[in-house]
């Protein structure tokens, strides 16, 4: 029997490449053992998934090492185009069309301000930082250029861990704050970065830095209006030619398809992919997910999150298990003392950068009362805090700028690499698992006063105003004046609400009678129409 | 503007590999437009979403062969590890998913048959006939193991197509037995083709023979037996653990990942991971299904259907573009002529060799009464004739052999591949449109004699003694004797409906309630268990 399976174990490397299979088993087996530990933790306010699966990354990254002797960790190698091809679109499209859009249009001028002036003052700061100590610790082989491109690394947020440790339910306002600035400070440090690698550093000035600054606002309008249409587009079409009528599963795969499409469309453009698909997320969740049937709705709704917690808990481990990479540890020349003092170096800058936007940002807001509520003391150092966990989109930037430089010394390379892993790693670890219960105590303690106020979002009495003004039973000539002046100052009182009430009317006239959306669905024949339990919770707050 | 553009271009090259970005773009735009196609020929008898996906695979390929001048069409190189670790699994295991397994093992002697046996009359033939047909054209680069193994190439029936040609609601014999045949098939054709590419030729004797098969049943066993083991194992955890206490998307993706875990194993063991992942998917229907939440059903049954179309239509997409493949066509020297007789002569071997074995075994199945209802000679005919397709599998083992012989000619391996490519084209093509117009001319058209006859799986004669024997309410010590007698005349009248019995009360009696499974699901707060309306059509023939 033993030359037998012998003779099949020589047959089966004959149609499949024998380390691909065991990558992919090893992963697919952690990725089992992540899960079923996330469920027995999830009651545990300390741990949490991503750190189960970076922890099991760790370890499996330890026994292959000890299974090879030494030699190499990798099962995998860390490729940039397998995270942002494939791992990184589920998980941002998942957000936005799971995103409260209410509460995120919302909170849309603190998102920009943290997301785009947040990042480029934390961008500025650790790149100085990282000049002035570089040179005072005597590494003399990093460029200027080197330097800007660590700002750019380090100042990429980590959405996904923070989406893990701030509840959408318990504290509203930091969860799309925080994770409204992830999604912004992704493409900005996207976008930073490869203006980094791109630009001369000889000629710096400030036509240069303008240019960036209308490279950046180009970007962000493009890919959001590409997001925005891709999402139309498929609203529409699902509308018109009604492809449940055949089949429920082209439908669901037509918007998964049409999503990733508008992601790498984006980067075909040169766009920023992830604004986009975040984009296309909102778009669908708000027409295209109306217009299909009652079992897609359900599909798509959790085989969508289903897709991105897979993806995210896949990064974890990658990250986990990438960690380990010996060759990296051994090129690097770098005592076990400079690397400590480096990486503790960086994650200070890293402290600095964001409260050095956070607090004064924070002021701003609250002085010209343009947030829809105040900035508490107590929440702006929860926005600092949660924002300080780094993950993979920073782990992909430093390998891309310091895994190709060629020509340099490659063990300072090495060592930048294996300095940005530490910081990762501890900064996920340690925010990680410390923020849920820090923001019980801090914030969740006080008779929950943050959940009940979030509920005024306009008052009963600007809605009565307003709806006079629409023509309303007791609407005529002589009392025009009064709603109209009315409706200034209610612009004045709530600008949000307001904008947010002109857009409903704009929806509801001109926008759902095209692309569908709730109350504008075409008619199903055989459809239970009215089992609507199941599916009025995706968007209980558009 | 445009050095604007031109600047952000040169920044997109910084992190993503830009071709890989090309290729995906493509293949995820053609995926929509084949998706939109497929619908709207859906009521077009002629026409389905294989023939749209691979003649725009061939429209797109003549495309890039003509941007890029005549240099190569290829947009992704065909890779046997992207087919065979990544767009089969989710095929084959959706077929167990959603088979109905009731009529399926019902004619499980039929599909053994068909399918270990069938398939080895046919690779005989077939290696023999392009013996002696390569011999007779000059060919003589070409070695017995070459022979053997376009045997095995091309005894690899396509169950992909052959899904969409056949309906299971108006054929539902043809439909189990055809396709489950194919799963069958695919195993047995790899193992065969694995055997072929391992063995030594110079001693074949009556003992090798021996020895395959004994191989071939070992892995015939022990896959069955994982993919069950995988399929329990997933039951009793998610039974046990009740992952749908906290999140539903738990439970969609340890379904997804276990049953991938089981391929991905089977492979790594050097099994055959097609019968795994289908058994998998038959056990994981018949219990895990019912323990999860209602909205996991529904999202499971949807989405593994969506993958799994996904799967398919881009394999149909990829082999119509490497059909154009310029370098393959260019290194075959061959004249247009020599090609189009091989293909033809290749073909007219698949057609023999087909009809050498689906005519003699239905003839001992109508003699034996072994199956479940006679073949007459028209279903023998459409049996014959819906097997014909060949597909992905066939490509991909062709390449296998025929891309990295080395030693020999390259030109003649160059056109086998070539060759083969005109037989799975024309093969799908013709057969993929004429089948389904076909049944309906051949079957059909005569009252609908199938479906009415299906119905009496066992009478109610048959049931009423069975359950006598079951210890009812007139069962006494007396008359004992009278139904043992009639349970062994049933036995010989319905072999397979007295084994369904048996198993039904053996599953009520020990495997429900440990694994759970219709009736034996575990009370869900919160759940509604009563809108079963959804649910029950997955598995209204357990």
């Amino acid at each position: 029997m033993s030359s037998m399976v012998q003779t099949l174990s020589s047959m089966a490397n004959a149609i499949l490449d024998q380390p691909t299979v065991i990558a992919v088993t090893v992963f697919v087996a952690l990725l089992c053992a992540c899960i079923v530990i996330g469920h027995l933790v999830e009651e545990n306010r300390w741990a949490n998934e991503s750190i189960a699966a970076l922890l099991l990354g760790l370890a499996s990254g330890a026994v292959v090492l000890l299974v090879r002797k030494g030699q190499s960790s990798q099962v995998l190698v860390f490729n940039e185009d397998l995270f942002f091809i494939y791992l990184l679109p589920p998980i941002i499209f998942n957000a936005g069309f799971q995103v409260k859009k209410k509460r995120f249009f919302k909170n849309f001028s603190v998102i920009l301000l943290f997301g785009i002036f947040g990042t480029i003052i934390s961008f500025c700061l650790i790149t100085l930082g990282a000049f002035l100590l570089f040179k005072k610790i005597g590494i003399t082989s990093l460029t200027m250029k080197d330097c800007l491109a660590i700002g750019a690394i380090l100042s990429a947020t980590d959405s996904v861990c923070t989406l893990q440790v701030l509840s959408q339910e318990q504290t509203p306002f930091l969860y799309s704050a925080v994770f409204g600035e992830g999604v912004v400070n992704d493409a900005t440090s996207i976008v930073l970065f490869n203006a980094v690698q791109s630009i001369d550093i000889s000629d710096i000035d400030g036509l240069t830095a303008l240019k960036l600054l209308g490279n950046f606002l180009y970007l962000f309008f493009t890919s959001t209006i590409l997001g925005i249409a891709v999402g139309l587009l498929s609203a529409f079409g699902i509308k018109t030619l009604y492809f449940g009528r055949h089949s429920t599963d082209r439908e669901v795969a037509i918007m998964m398809l049409l999503a990733y499409l508008s992601y790498m469309v984006a980067e075909l453009l040169s766009l920023s992919g992830i604004l986009t698909i975040f984009f296309c997320g909102i778009v669908m969740s708000h027409y295209t997910w109306h217009n299909v049937t009652e079992s897609s709705r359900v599909t798509t709704k959790h085989a969508f999150a289903t897709l991105s917690f897979i993806a995210e808990t896949f990064i974890f481990i990658y990250v986990g298990m990438d960690a380990l990479d010996i060759t990296k540890w051994k090129e690097s020349n770098a005592s076990a003392g400079t690397s400590i003092i480096v990486s503790l170096a960086l994650f200070a800058l890293v402290l600095v950068g964001r409260a050095a936007f956070v607090y004064p940002i924070s002021c701003i807001l609250n002085c010209t009362k343009q947030g829809s509520e105040e900035i508490e003391i107590k929440k702006q150092f929860i926005i600092w805090w949660a924002g300080l966990i780094r993950g993979a989109v920073t782990i992909a930037l430093a390998y891309n700028q310091f895994s190709s430089s060629g020509t340099k010394s490659a063990n300072v390379d090495s060592m930048m690499i294996t300095c940005i892993i530490i910081v990762v790693l501890f900064s996920t670890v340690v925010f990680g698992s410390v923020t849920k219960p820090l923001i019980q105590a801090v914030l969740l303690n006080n008779a929950n006063p943050l959940t009940s106020r979030e509920n005024d979002f306009v008052s009963l009495e600007d809605l009565r105003l307003l709806s006079l003004e629409n023509g309303g039973p007791v609407d005529n000539g002589n009392n025009q004046s009064a709603p109209r002046r009315s409706k200034l100052q209610l612009f004045i009182r709530h600008p949000t609400s307001t904008v947010h009430h002109l857009w409903r009317k704009f929806d509801d006239k001109f926008m759902r009678p095209v692309f569908g959306g709730r109350g504008f669905v075409p008619f199903v024949p055989g459809s239970p129409r009215s089992t609507a339990g199941e599916t009025s919770d995706l968007n209980n707050s558009n």
